[in-house]
């Protein structure tokens, strides 16, 4: 009989340690709560209506449908028993495993502020941007609605928290919807008036890439009219604005960027965790004392040359293929071999021709920053139906500042 | 100053009317409880995952952006005062009118059931067709996650209720969407076993069309593995199935295309209704008693030459425009003219290749039929940006059967 290999999660690093099984003498069954995988890194995208919900999310089991040794199952995972070797999933059914990798990935944090959530959502899941996106669009629709010039001003602010790459890239995105999507779009209101404040708890925005860098991506992100702050803490969220430690913000839209935290799925396992509760893992990215079990992608905690490993889209996805292939050396009983990240480099996009990236040794910024971005993209979302209709929605975009998916959805109608 | 025109409703009716008053010397409100313009007829295509919500879903002031005597509104209607010339939004807001055209359109009708609505959801908005997306996706991952055969069976029966347009579509899209886009995705399960039952009270299916168009329909759908009951009353739904005069049918999924009732701002004004609650109007669309007032599409009980003007988008289309024509023709003082529905024909569509349609005398069905479906649906997507998107996804769906809009979305974790 063959061995069965269960992956919990379908985000990168479930789904490319699957697809790394497509030959292997082994069953795979891949779980997880939705039905799709996300490409997560536009999902902001998503959020400031530029793209639409299926341009970066596809079926699981439409990307492995062809992977004859693979089941995919949407169910949620309510519990890892180690020593049975078996996944229980709420709709009552079991898993049982030889091997077992865990990719339950992360949410948000809100620093035991939980409170915090509702009036501040973060970005992980196509739900998240969706939200977010009707939140952005409602404030305007309802500042062409209120009478009241300080209603208004109140409707047209937005504050992102956290400027990291999610922050900076929601950050940009909503000023140019505000400034040139939505232009011509109101009577009452000028949307171009709207307030965009970014606010980081740190010294400066864009911390994991190179000091220079962030200079510049500040800079390209107050010409598209984003009020960046740094070194201001939040203390504090409600319905009407943000607290910081130098300022009240009055703003009807705040949105969250500021930490993610792991899946509770890691803390369940029993092993020692890291400060954000991602689960130590061996060098091997097996469970200590469970070499059946691997951990990848951001529930991981890696630690490499003495730097952690980052939670972003390569990393998952090398560290997906590579408990895979531990699995493939293990069955023809070979010893299992130790994970190594290669950094290709990493980009952050701030609007149209505005981003920054590293790659190797290479800083870009701006217009050159801005082509490899598009490019990387376009050459990741192979696999994804969508690549064409992204590129056609990318060029009408860039041609004419359009934002075209603005579909206001599941609103309460007693708005 | 300028007369204000006030329209209350941005489906195809309202948003005509607003389109014929470009050039009017007027003002123009209009006024929706969604951000969006639906392109109505291709609903039940995202319903069955075959285009997403954005291909038919356009915001209405992006829609009217470049017609600057227009101002759009996303508000609830709570109430229309006649007399006091204005309209009630549940923001708290007034419009004051001095020409009103009421194009609120119409729900679904479950005949004095209402317990009916949550075991079986209409198609009305695009709401309605992601949530039914939503069942009819997840009632084939329930199936591949139940090991009992018996609840595999119930999750693979879909029960269509009424066989007009919107049911004879939706029949036939699911059957495709099972016999071939998801046939290869399921390890577990065959999603072609699926059972599709269409029920129909009356004596034959789309009743609407020649008896020689519904039979060709019906051995059309058959042809797909439909099942086609026609003289079969709905008597009860439950959240397992259905009972209907001649039997019970045991279904996880039942969807409600069986009646629609106008809405209830119809009867809020006070004057005659028909038996489903449209507005009886005058021969020029004026509400009686209130020639300021006109009412139209779905909304408004119109006869012609004996028969009930149908609720189709050509005809709400041209309602529309009629009661916009005769405002500017009470602007200079000219009397109104009566409206006259110009029928060009009407078809639906049952699957790839598959069709029937009548235009002026010529009576189609087969592929001659989907072929001029198609050229239809295409041209009067014109104003839509989606455009050559829907028409690309419309090309590869036919030469690959794909169904690739196949989000679950806003599922509940518990289930």
């Amino acid at each position: 009989m063959r061995s069965q290999v269960v992956i919990v999660g379908g985000g990168f690093g479930g789904l490319y340690a699957a697809k790394a099984l497509r030959r292997a003498p082994v069953r795979v069954t891949i779980v997880d709560r939705t039905n799709h995988h996300v490409f997560q890194p536009l999902l902001y995208q998503v959020a400031t209506a530029g793209l639409s919900a299926i341009d970066i999310g596809e079926p699981i089991r439409r990307v492995l449908r062809r992977q004859v040794n693979a089941t995919v199952l949407l169910a949620d995972v309510t519990g890892i028993d180690l020593d049975g070797h078996r996944v229980d999933l709420a709709s009552g059914g079991i898993l049982e495993y030889d091997y077992l990798i865990v990719a339950a990935g992360a949410g948000h944090s809100y620093f035991g502020h939980d409170d915090w959530a509702e009036h501040a959502p973060g970005l992980k899941t196509i739900e998240d941007a969706l939200e977010i996106r009707r939140r952005i669009l409602l404030a305007f629709e309802r500042a062409e609605l209120a009478d009241d010039p300080a209603e208004r001003t109140h409707l047209l602010t937005f504050v992102v928290l956290g400027a990291g790459p999610t922050g900076a890239e929601l950050a940009g995105a909503i000023a140019e919807l505000a400034r040139h999507a939505l232009r011509a779009d109101f009577r009452r209101i000028t949307p171009g008036d709207a307030r965009i404040v970014l606010v980081e708890g740190g010294d400066r925005m864009l911390s994991s890439y190179p000091a220079s860098l962030s200079t510049k991506a500040q800079r390209q992100l107050e010409r598209l009219g984003v009020e960046v702050r740094t070194g201001e803490m939040v203390t504090g969220i409600d319905g009407r604005g943000v607290d910081t430690s130098a300022d009240r913000i009055e703003a009807a839209t705040v949105l969250w960027a500021a930490g993610v935290a792991a899946s509770p799925l890691g803390a369940s396992l029993g092993t020692p965790l890291d400060a954000t509760g991602r689960v130590l893992v061996e060098p091997d990215l097996t469970l200590p004392g469970h070499p059946e079990v691997s951990v990848v992608g951001d529930l991981a905690a890696v630690t490499q040359d003495g730097a952690p490993v980052p939670g972003v889209a390569p990393a998952a996805m090398q560290m997906g293929r590579h408990a895979s292939r531990n699995i493939e050396r293990a069955l023809d009983e070979l010893p299992t071999e130790p994970f190594r990240y290669v950094d290709r480099g990493s980009m952050a996009t701030l609007g149209r021709s505005s981003a920054i990236a590293t790659i190797g040794g290479l800083r870009l910024s701006g217009f050159p920053a801005w082509a490899a971005w598009l490019l990387v993209h376009i050459v990741f979302l192979i696999g994804f139906r969508n690549r064409i209709v992204v590129l056609f929605e990318w060029a009408k975009a860039y041609l004419t500042y359009g934002r075209s998916a603005r579909l206001i959805l599941f609103r309460e109608s007693e708005d």
